[in-house]
C-alpha cells in the first residue's frame, strides 16, 4: 500500500504530475481568503467545496479508501471543521464518532489541553469514557497549519488510552512542521498548498493520499 | 407519505406506543446531564449517541429516508452539533452542506441574524453566494428547544432567497413554541423529551419521523 519514496518524488507529488481525477476539482474547490481571520494570514475556506455534493464526496471517498481496512474503532473531530468531515467517514467504516470540543462545550467530565494556534491559544476537551483502552483512533480536521491543534488532540486520545493511528486532514500547508512534535507519528493530506516557501523536511512522516489505485506515498528522510 | 391525525394520536406517539425498531436505542443513547450550562438547565448530551455507530447510522438512515424524495438542494447546518448530523445526511441525498456559523467563523461576505437563546443571546452567519434563488433547504440540529436557534436559521435562508423545506432536530423538547413564530411552516423530529409539562399546541407543525414505513405523523391543530 505504501513506498518510501526520495524527496525529488515528494515534489514531484507536490507538482501534480501524479494523478487522481478527483484532486482538480477538490483542490480548485477550495477558496482562498486573503486577510482572515487577520491581516497577513491567507485563510483555506472550504465552505465553497461543499457546495459541490460530487467533490465532497469524493474527499470522503478518498479517506474511506484508506481507512476502511485500518480496524479505526474511533474518528475524533476536532470542532468544529473536524466535524463536518469526521462523521461522514465514521460512518462509512464503522467506527464511532467522538468530538473534540472548545473548552465548555461538553456536558459531561472532560480533559483537556491547552495548544497555540497559528493565530492565539486554544484548548481542546473531549468526554471522559468516550475512549476505551487500546482502541485505534483516526483524528480529522479540514486542514493543518502547525500542527499544534493535532498534536493537543494527539495528546487528549494518548492520555485517554487510546492509539492514534493516522492524522487525516483534506488540506496540508507547507509550514507544518511535523517532526517538532515527537507526537507526530503520522498525517495524512489530499493536498498540500505550496504558495508557501517549500520545506521538505517537514514532509517527513506525510502521507499524499492520492488513492484510486492504492498509490500512496510517504516522504523519506 | 403524511396524514393529519387528531391529537390523541399525537399523544398516542408520544407516548410510544407506534413503534420504530430503531428508536428505543436511539433514545436510551442520548444522556441528560443536569445543569449544563448552568443550574436547572437539563441538557441532552447526544455525544453519547455517536459512540454507538449502528445507533449513529440509524439517526442518519430515518433522516435520509423522509428527505431524500422531497428535491432538497441545500442541507444547512447549525454550528456545531448540526455540523454533526448535517453533512451525512447531504451527501445521502446529493445536496450541498451550507455551514451556519457563530459570528467571525465565516471568512467570506456573510448575513447575519441575531436570536435569543434558552440560555443566552447568539447569532447565526451565513456566506452571501451559498445558495441560488428557490433553491430548496433542509436545516438541520440535534434539537429544538425554545426554537429561536432555527428561526434564525429559517430567516437566513429565506433572505438568501430559499425555500426552507423542513427543519429537521433529532430530539425536542415540549418547551418549544412553534407556532410563536410565523415563520415556523414545519419541523420534523425523531424523539420528544416528554419528562417536561406537555403542552400539546406546542406540537402543531410537528412530524415524529418514525417511518421504518413511510408512516410519518402530523399533528392536527
Amino acid at each position: 500500500m505504501r513506498e518510501e519514496i526520495k524527496s525529488k518524488m515528494v515534489e514531484k507529488e507536490i507538482n501534480g504530475t501524479i494523478e487522481d481525477p478527483r484532486l482538480k476539482a477538490i483542490t480548485s474547490s477550495i477558496r482562498v481568503v486573503p486577510d482572515f481571520p487577520k491581516p497577513g494570514i491567507m485563510f483555506n475556506d472550504i465552505t465553497t467545496l461543499l457546495l459541490q455534493p460530487k467533490v465532497f464526496k469524493d474527499v470522503i471517498d478518498m479517506f474511506v479508501e484508506r481507512y476502511k481496512g485500518m480496524r479505526i474503532h474511533a474518528v475524533a473531530g476536532i470542532e468544529a471543521r473536524g466535524f463536518i468531515f469526521g462523521p461522514p467517514v465514521a460512518l462509512a467504516i464503522e467506527a464511532k464518532f467522538i468530538p473534540l470540543r472548545k473548552p465548555k462545550k461538553l456536558p459531561g467530565e472532560v480533559i483537556s489541553e491547552k495548544y497555540v494556534l497559528e493565530y492565539g491559544k486554544d484548548c481542546l476537551e473531549m468526554h471522559v469514557g468516550a475512549l476505551e483502552a487500546h482502541e485505534r483512533v483516526l483524528i480529522i480536521d479540514d486542514f493543518v497549519a502547525t500542527g499544534g491543534t493535532l498534536s493537543a488532540a494527539i495528546r487528549l486520545i494518548e492520555r485517554a488510552g487510546g492509539e492514534v493511528v493516522e492524522c487525516a486532514c483534506l488540506l496540508g500547508l507547507p509550514k507544518f512542521k511535523v517532526r517538532t512534535s515527537p507526537l507526530f507519528q503520522k498525517i495524512s493530506l489530499i493536498y498540500i498548498r505550496y504558495h508557501y516557501p517549500l520545506e521538505l523536511n517537514n514532509f517527513q512522516n506525510v502521507v499524499l493520499i492520492n488513492c484510486r489505485s492504492p498509490a500512496s506515498l510517504m516522504a523519506s528522510q
